[in-house]
């Protein structure tokens, strides 16, 4: 049994013979480089791996070619052949990452040219994913830059080696609080995430315990340098995520006041030691009075005063600090129906709008809640017109099947980059927001928290791979439509058959309502285990502290949050968004239970009431999930056989167990409301 | 603050002033003892110090007395002032633990005589409890014998410290997988054991892991003589759970089939090593084919060849195998409303009753499902006479608030022991089926898993030490009322005051009715959080796999286990019992859940319906948890302020938490039922 799992995307399977082959053969007889630059060492590596891999022949390494080669360098290298080349081409809007490629028949080559040597990377992996995907390359006129300034990676990895919410192994940075230094795999990684445009990376969890609060001082810091010495090649800078009581815990102060001299001084003092020995940190993430974290509201400060306060003391080093916004009350009474967590960030950090420092940028979750398979789209969005911030998405399936059953996130994440917030005019779209274009943020971009962990296919099934490479391309270029990435990354993992191709992307595509429709009907969300949030539990939120209600009683369910009789969080939005939320009648459906309650015999536009949709939707995304199986299991023999065998043994427990989220919705709701099913199917 | 919690009902408190306390000083100026035995010094030790700390004055340690005295002595001894009182008497019927205790003026002596050492040292303790209640000594005449044979404790500690439903604190026999031989808690645990007349202790969680497994080599085999030995003083036999899987875990074979020569040989020569290390070695206890542990199934063979093969290791050192009942389809379908959980102990052991060896004794679950607030007796006792058994109670509070609230459970053992089974003739109590005396049979008695830890007052709450020390003392004589031996615990522990006493007691005997009141109604049970088994949670354990559910709906609920129309567990008691139990007229309305579904409308005897019952039941039990707080709150100063904080605290978690269970509970049903409450309380 082969497996090319843990090469991932980049397993550079060989290529079919033909005439694209013999194309690609004839320009890559060399490849030209001349400039003594890790970088775009590691982008001439690369490509020789992958060109040898793809075509069986290695491209010559050369400084002078003497035919067809192809020509990697920046514009101001001094190879002569990138400099004819690219003569008299505008590359300043390219930007620091931004890369050009150009198929010059007079020259004899196919040049790769960028301002930076990140560039050249980045360049050099777009020139092998159009030979991957079997591209023509005769004729290249490329101009890529990245849309968004910041396409990081969050870890929510433990030194013990845990991750939270990891579902792919454990860590591969930490084992029983010690540094793996596990070099191979930590470049391997880096390659997997240069190769789709991440250029940030926090390697620990935003809850920061005991001992990982002492990675910022001498004990730890020459492990990390090695961790951010690897990243750095692969234009990849290192954050970590910080502890707001550090002056306490580790320092020998008896305040974590941020407006406290002495501890201001002390984190100056910490940041300069961290520049000392990694001079291109990139700062501090931060998890601030947020479930039961440490933050300036300990303390009589506000979030701006505790953010600015760690963003004076990065600025001299040109660092930045991540705030994230996931603040709300999580010890809330569910007998209290006047709080409502959809509307904590917004009543957090709205009015705080413009008193953050230039360097600070808050994280802002897609969702009001916490990354449900269907929320609206955060009301922050929109509403900060003076702050930096980014999106934050979860690549992880914390609440979308962990790994185990199969839900491609890309399209959500789409429709969430694509919401129109009224903001500026009548088309303000989220992910021009976020891109800094509305607005001219000196920082933006997009966060996610990531999937990956030590597991030797790094995502745990291996069609998860796909939501890592997807969450990359994607915001990349939020342009690409969610098939295109998902084409992209069956060409790249399982090669271009086109049956093949086509049957996984009606599964990807498919994925993400399929799961939807066997587990939360119409925007209700929580209907989970607590704590592992793994399958189907009703009630398991219900009673809860975090604020995560749906409110089923015999007549009905959902939560009002109309401002006429709820908790007014549709008045968060702006314009349509505010009144669409606020009637029932103009209300998404997907979002109905969302903001509204309603009786089970709440008819909805396909005539259907909302009982017989929870039956009919759960029933049919049971045989929806076991028709996913069944098209895999088509698929044997066509692919790399232990890449098969393991998505098969996900699909079968997802197969399975949708029965079981059928079952257990359906009875629930059958139970408590006594409406028969029309189509007398069992329930329980 | 002082706190004499570690020291328990044993603390001795020093005795007022007064008549009886002079007639105490009159009588105890000196001890005779004439036999060098280690129980009966220990007898002796305790008994000065039990006087000297009661009286300020310690009795004088002699072998000759000079004045009134108390002697202690066995029969056969040669102490001529125990011959002397004691001639003539007939002591045959005593048996090997039986004690008498005379006041004879004569001979100016309260005379302690018994046939064996651990008689004399039970002797001792009963005397000191007797001066400790303030109780006359002028005139005793006693004779006193334990009611059942075995009186065991089980311990679920692991070897790692931890301990299964343990809720307070860790093990004091392990911690980190060693042996932490803490020899003074040992004997003081001993100590309280014995005081109370338990006779056997099993020391390791019965699912035995890895580790626990090697107990039964040499590698771990002293240690545990160490503890074996200081049992032994105080007259209680150490038992193992042993590992069935054993020949293969820490064997050299590749089965563990009872009828494999092989694998009976190894048991043999593995009895024969712990024997060699400790002769008097209890046994093995064997939770086998339960829950996941190994078992004879493996191999197609039944539990009486698998208790039999170890029975006949055990049968030549005077071993006995204890085997436990508590055998069940763990991994049952919430869908499959056939199969039964409750019928499961009977299904499987009914059948082979008279197949098990004359050293085999099976211990069951005082209830079909396991430990609840309210279940109805197992059908199993009764229905095995050929077979000896132990009945298993839990004195650890899994379900019944686990030592955070207070549910004293005497109440609950006597309504079990008393129940009549109509197995023999009209009257046919458990009790008696118990102590061997319906079907004299060789081995009886009962086990109960203990409630105790590292805390320092032993047991987390400290009222929850009356539930270990009632347990003892109801099985030495189950004739005792459950508010005697409550009465005799707060007078140990607390002392004598009258007040204080009547206080205490009164919570004591409300306890287990109030936690009923409001968590569990009509015997339905489970409505638990899953796995730690704390807290509400009405579906908590609704659609899991463990058999364990109530299958409300709009209209109703309940557990249909009529023979008529449900799943036939009612046939399988006898006599009265199954027409009682099979009829919703006859039902006892503690039970009507467990054996009826029934609409919420139903009427109760009462003249309210289950609806309204459920209402009312739970805003009166959370009403009187608050009020067992406030009669606590009386008592300020009245006792050891140590012990009065801490239950305190625990009685303040208990009212509140009172509340979530009256909230989750109503709310649940209110919104399921849409019926409003007749008294138009707040439910929300």
């Amino acid at each position: 049994m082969t497996n090319t799992a843990y090469e991932a995307w980049l397993n550079y399977g060989q290529l079919k013979s033909g005439s694209l082959y013999n194309q690609y053969i004839d320009w890559c007889v060399e490849l030209v480089v001349t400039e003594d630059n890790e970088t775009i060492q590691a982008a001439a590596a690369e490509f020789i791996q992958g060109m040898t891999s793809m075509l069986g022949k290695a491209p010559l390494l050369t400084a002078k070619p003497e035919g067809p080669c192809i020509v990697i360098g920046t514009f101001q290298g001094g190879n002569p052949l990138i400099s004819r080349v690219f003569a008299g081409e505008r590359t300043d809007s390219l930007g620091p990452e931004g890369f050009l490629i150009r198929t010059n028949a007079t020259e004899q080559c196919i040049a790769v040219g960028a301002s930076t040597p990140v560039g050249i990377l980045y360049g050099v992996f777009h020139l092998l994913r159009l030979i991957g995907t079997e591209s023509e390359i005769d004729a290249l006129n490329l101009s890529m830059s990245p849309v968004n300034g910041l396409r990081m990676i969050n870890h929510w990895d433990n030194f013990d080696g845990s991750i939270e919410r990891g579902y792919a192994g454990r860590s591969f940075f930490y084992e029983s609080n010690q540094f793996l230094n596990d070099t191979k795999r930590l470049r391997d990684y880096a390659r997997l995430m240069s190769s789709v445009g991440i250029n940030a990376i926090s390697i620990n969890n935003v809850n920061v315990h005991e001992l990982e609060s002492l990675f910022i001082t001498e004990q730890y810091l020459p492990d990390i340098a090695l961790i951010a010495g690897i990243f750095r090649v692969y234009g990849i800078k290192l954050f970590l995520s910080a502890n707001f009581a550090s002056p306490i815990q580790i320092g020998a102060l008896e305040t974590a006041d941020p407006l406290d001299p002495a501890v201001r001084q002390w984190w100056k003092d910490k940041a300069g030691e961290v520049y000392r020995v990694i001079p291109d940190f990139g700062g501090f993430v931060v998890k601030a009075d947020s479930e039961n974290r440490p933050g300036p509201f300990t303390y009589g400060r506000d979030h701006a005063d505790g953010a600015n306060m760690l963003g004076e003391a990065l600025e001299p080093f040109g660092g930045i600090v991540i705030w994230r916004c996931f603040v709300y009350n999580c010890k809330q009474d569910w007998r209290d129906r006047k709080t409502d967590r959809a509307r904590a960030a917004y009543d957090h950090f709205k009015p705080l709008d413009g008193r953050f420092n230039d360097n600070v940028v808050l994280q802002i979750k897609n969702g009001p809640m916490d990354f449900q398979v269907r929320e609206p789209v955060s009301p922050l969005f929109g509403a900060l017109e003076h702050t930096n911030h980014l999106m934050e998405f979860q690549i992880a399936q914390e609440y979308t099947g962990q790994q185990r059953h199969l839900c491609y996130l890309v399209p959500q994440w789409k429709e969430v980059l694509d919401f129109n917030t009224y903001a500026k005019g009548q088309t303000t779209l989220v992910k021009h927001i976020v891109d800094g274009s509305v607005w001219g943020n000196k920082y933006n971009g997009v966060a996610a928290v990531t999937n990956v962990g030590d597991d030797m296919n790094w995502t745990g099934h291996g069609l998860a791979q796909a939501n890592l490479y997807g969450y990359g391309r994607l915001i990349w270029n939020p342009e690409l439509t969610a098939k295109e990435i998902a084409e992209e990354w069956i060409r790249l993992t399982f090669g271009t058959d086109k049956g093949l191709v086509v049957a996984i992307r009606g599964m990807l595509m498919d994925s993400w309502r399929i799961y939807e429709s066997y587990t939360a009907p119409l925007g209700v969300g929580w209907m989970v285990n607590p704590d592992h949030h793994y399958g189907p539990n009703v009630d398991g939120c219900e009673y809860a502290k975090w604020g995560t209600y749906h409110y089923a009683d015999h007549k009905g369910i959902g939560v009002d949050r109309s401002v006429k009789s709820g908790t007014g969080y549709s008045g968060q939005y702006m314009g349509l968004n505010a009144s669409n939320y606020e009637n029932l009648a103009s209300c998404p459906e997907e979002l109905l239970l969302f903001f509204h309650h309603v009786p089970y015999t709440h008819v909805l536009q396909s005539g259907q009431t909302v009982i017989q949709h929870i039956y009919d939707t759960h029933f049919e995304g049971a045989e929806q999930a076991a028709q996913l199986l069944a098209t895999w299991e088509s698929l044997e023999g066509s692919m790399d056989s232990g890449l098969y065998v393991q998505v098969k043994q996900r699909l079968e427990e997802q197969a399975e167990h949708a029965q079981e989220w059928r079952d257990r919705i359906n009875t629930y709701f059958y139970r408590k409301s006594g409406i028969e099913d029309l189509k007398g199917r069992k329930i329980y």
